[in-house]
């Protein structure tokens, strides 16, 4: 690996799609359950969802197809991967292989985390791309 | 979209793989260049380089094959999709798509972000590897 070859200018291939930037304070937040908000960011073979979790809301244990990585951003709560249970924080990241079991709830502190998503969350597709078209333009 | 469907537990498939935590401060980095610090969580199908910048840091304008989802998770620093350049803080993401050029630098303030890579950046994929196979176990 050199900076050269990682920073190439080289295209072979041509942009499907111009880059865009977004505030995830802009997007108008789905509350999953009480207390549970998702602010999803769809790329094109990808999404971000960004999740703030009230104290003490709980994301019951669920399986999907979609591979999972969990970023911490904000607070903390307690991850459940097939039973391993942890306190994540800042700094924390946990990965989800697709169809593994996992949840997550919080205690008397609240949380903000950034759920990546391969392919798309298909529960969350339909709402993520009405939130790309109405941010678009005022992002 | 309900929460009824978002949190199935009707698993129609069969994990490939265990779950794992990582902790981001317990991987080594790699310093692509001076100031400019990579420590990669590899998933299946999906990378989270998480880079540091020093103050007074660039990463030269470039492009790839692969998706790109910027995450800033602190600090700030001035991003470029195609020329068009803004300050990212907290908050804020990008999204790139394949070779879209695209490029950073920071100023007076350092930053730590998060690039979201579909697929895995090929350019990091042995470093990611060699990483995850270091902190297994002690993450």
């Amino acid at each position: 690996m050199s900076d050269q070859s990682h920073f190439s200018t080289e295209g072979a291939g041509t942009p499907t799609a111009p880059g865009r930037y977004v505030k995830v304070d802009g997007i108008d937040p789905v509350e999953m359950l009480p207390g549970l908000e998702f602010r999803p960011v769809l790329g094109e073979k990808t999404m971000v969802n960004f999740v703030r979790f009230a104290p003490h809301v709980e994301a019951p244990k669920h399986v999907h197809i979609e591979e999972q990585i969990v970023i911490v951003l904000e607070g903390e709560f307690e991850f459940d991967i097939d039973g391993d249970v942890r306190t994540m924080r800042p700094g924390d990241v946990a990965v989800v292989p697709p169809w593994v079991p996992h949840g997550a709830h919080t205690n008397d502190v609240g949380c903000l985390e950034a759920d990546v998503f391969n392919p798309p969350r298909q529960t969350l597709l339909a709402f993520a791309e009405a939130q790309m078209r109405k941010t678009d333009g005022n992002s």
